[in-house]
């Protein structure tokens, strides 16, 4: 498997660009191209990057048009004397550039409805290797290329290439409209694969858990990685010629390492943390609010980056300053005189404020020392207080809302006495916890909003009768 | 310059896993390595990733070894049976995996601080090809490696190849500490890089206004990219061989396109938009807060992305519902009835709701439609409308205030006057834009969330006597 010589249903993918070559610019394509070829049952085998040279590109094309029957290149199709992927890819292929009539005339139509003139530069993005066809693009003005390199001495098959450029917005589309059903046909062997998300665990303590399952000989071989706090189980089968029963060995694993995991698993199928949060939110008709002080908006956008979050996440407060956790949310100023901004104290009042101001059903609050400055002995930087504060009887499953079992609502109840959480007379808990968390700046918000989800997913999971019920600790939860 | 056969100064970026391969995991060291490289004066000319292959590893390190003398490579390093660096560079090398003692010794220690037993596989981690060297890893468990691949028949000169941990937060610490002493010997001709951040201006507009400046064999050379409506001019001199002069050929041509774009120039070293405004209103002691709908939380968290932002930014609000609109910021429910809650006159009720009950300077508000729902013909997706409300009085420059000039705040009014922007009697200026952003929910969100910045950028420069005046049009605007 994915070796050298393993050239069948693979391909390579290539992006140019001195921007990219010199850190200037993140290429993100690559990735995106990845997941879509594999979805398609094509394996990339290997990402090249280079820069805006014609001769460099011609012979990356020609290296891996050797070892692979398919290359996709992003980049380098604009008007710019940088812009360089044609004159690559006709060296490539032994062709000239020659004018294409239809780009031609499609370009001029584009720049016409925008009210502007063909300028010269912009009149390049028309030119194609002789030997290759134009693919249209409907968003920018840079049409792609479609050329075959033939079979030859180095190359057991022709080669297919496909030149993309590198905005995304325009890339994707292209992609659906020219790329996709160009490759359906190559692709074979069916690569099932299947992602679990996972938090509240360390990577090392997963990977121990799973010992023997994740043998490098295994099938389906079984991965992780971590990204901010969430683990990702990669599930893969790729050596099973029949797709129906690779997917039931994909699925019993699933169903295994579910059992194995319990509360620790949101997502059977690779949906985000804050996705599941807000479709359990709206399946209960529960709404969330947030009080954010040193992620300063990053819980909010995280939530609303998920299509329809509105139908659970009502909005919710960036209270930055001491003045604005006071005046907005009502944090008593003693409180932080006492205890500080960093405080179990003003975390809880923090989200008690925004439940009661909202009128939402539950609230996460943030208040932390992210750095580089602000750290002190007693509160390092990476100090973070989170708190989960929700109206015990609202909280609920549905089901559990209209049956005997009082489903979320008491389990949260009896878990709170157990962890010393605090539980007011009005019914509402609230849960606080210190974290330490490792890192930068950049680290430290995105892990404290991360296990700010992850603590309300512990108390939202249940089905009926079975409660959720957070662990004792969190992931760089400090015993307090 | 940077052709396959300029290899002098050079390096290669590898990065190893299979989960970057099939697309689930975005590598991002490559570009930081990069910056890093760039930054000592050796010019990267090729990034390759491959998937967890111990071939297929050794056979790209032994590929570009004939090409560069360095290769910085990341990932592989872990514990699992799918961590294959220490395998494939042992092929590359012609070398057998000995223990090393040391990096034994360490792991271990570092283990038991942990409360934690060695495991077989961690063991794994101390294992070296015979002729490499450990580096040590001061965060993670695993150590990286360094070894020389001598000069053979198509090596013109030996290559370093240097292994990293893929975790940046294990990476960025080992290539200050370990990997930068090593490679300053071997950097040679400076290469003088500056970077210019442009706003509210289309990169085909820029692309002509600069015309024979990009001309490809320009010293220096200069280049544009685009991300999220913000451009980054980039200028670069690598052909000059003394230091000095090259700076100087740079930063004349800076001040040139500094002279030529005017208000569109935020940077003239590349900073970000926000950290420049955060740094501009702080430097006034001016403050500003946010009110978001559409973007929810985005624009407050890329304010304190910055260190230092609570300087400047006090927080704001998330008015994600309708609701919360109306309670927390004011809004009147009348108006979100009569114009709907994507419209100039709730985007400047929402700004002026903000600026009111936070008591700073300044305000930004944003709602929109961001899709994929929600959009009707006379508002599609994509709609959003940003406003600006700021104390007329207040957002001058200290200078300014101090002096006869008026500074921003009559400039701003003379402005607002001529674009029909709402000028209160209590002297408040309100300046709201209707967007058409094209592109999918996350481009919409960030591409709003930087035109909303932009807008206030274009009222926040002045120098002195020299007020601040937004262009009449923004990027994306629709003709009101």
């Amino acid at each position: 498997m994915n070796t050298l010589d393993d050239f069948h249903d693979s391909a390579a993918i290539v992006s140019s660009g001195d921007e990219i070559m010199l850190g200037q610019l993140q290429d993100t394509n690559a990735r995106w191209i990845a997941e879509q070829l594999v979805g398609m049952g094509v394996r990339p085998v290997e990402f090249a990057s280079v820069g805006d040279d014609a001769e460099q590109i011609a012979g990356t094309l020609d290296r891996l048009s050797s070892r692979v029957p398919l290359i996709i290149m992003t980049g380098g199709l604009g008007p710019t004397e940088g812009d360089l992927t044609r004159a690559g890819l006709a060296r490539a292929l032994g062709d000239d550039l020659v004018l294409d009539p239809v780009a031609q005339a499609d370009l001029d139509a584009k720049l016409r409805t925008r009210g502007r003139q063909m300028t010269e530069a912009q009149a390049r993005q028309a030119m194609r290797p002789a030997g290759a066809r134009c693919l249209p693009n409907a968003v920018g003005t840079a049409p792609g290329l479609h050329a075959v390199l033939p079979r030859t001495g180095s190359r057991e098959r022709a080669c297919e290439i496909v030149c993309l450029p590198g905005p995304p917005n325009e890339l994707k589309p292209m992609w659906s409209k020219e790329v996709a059903p160009l490759i359906r046909p190559l692709s074979g062997r069916p690569i099932v694969t299947r992602l679990m998300t996972v938090v509240g665990i360390a990577e090392s303590d997963l990977v121990k858990r799973l010992g023997p399952l994740m043998a490098r000989d295994r099938v389906p071989l079984i991965g992780v990685t971590a990204s901010d706090g969430v683990l990702t189980i990669r599930l893969r089968c790729e050596s099973v010629p029949d797709a129906a029963r690779a997917r039931a060995l994909v699925d019993a694993d699933a169903e295994d390492l579910k059992r194995q995991l319990g509360v620790h698993v949101v997502s059977d199928r690779g949906t985000s943390v804050p996705t599941v949060i807000v479709q359990t939110l709206a399946a209960r008709g529960r709404s969330l609010t947030t009080v954010e002080s040193c992620t300063g908006g990053m819980l909010g956008q995280m939530l609303t980056d998920v299509p329809g979050s509105s139908s659970a996440y009502v909005g919710g407060w960036v209270t930055y300053s001491n003045a604005l956790k006071t005046e907005l949310v009502g944090v008593r100023s003693d409180l932080i005189a006492r205890h500080g901004a960093v405080s179990r104290e003003v975390a809880s009042a923090m989200a008690m404020g925004g439940l009661q101001r909202s009128g939402a059903d539950a609230a996460l609050a943030i208040t932390g020392v992210a750095g580089p400055d602000g750290g002190t002995p007693e509160k390092p930087v990476g100090t973070v207080w989170i708190a989960a504060a929700f109206k015990a009887d609202q909280l609920a499953t549905n089901e559990a809302a209209h049956g005997s079992s009082g489903g979320v609502a008491s389990g949260a109840l009896a878990q709170a006495r157990s962890l010393d959480v605090q539980e007011r007379t009005d019914g509402v808990v609230v849960d606080a916890r210190r974290l330490s968390i490792p890192g930068s700046r950049a680290d430290v918000r995105r892990r404290a909003a991360g296990a700010a989800l992850a603590l309300l997913w512990f108390y939202l999971q249940s089905s009926g009768s079975e409660p959720g019920s957070p662990p004792s600790r969190l992931l760089w939860e400090m015993p307090s």
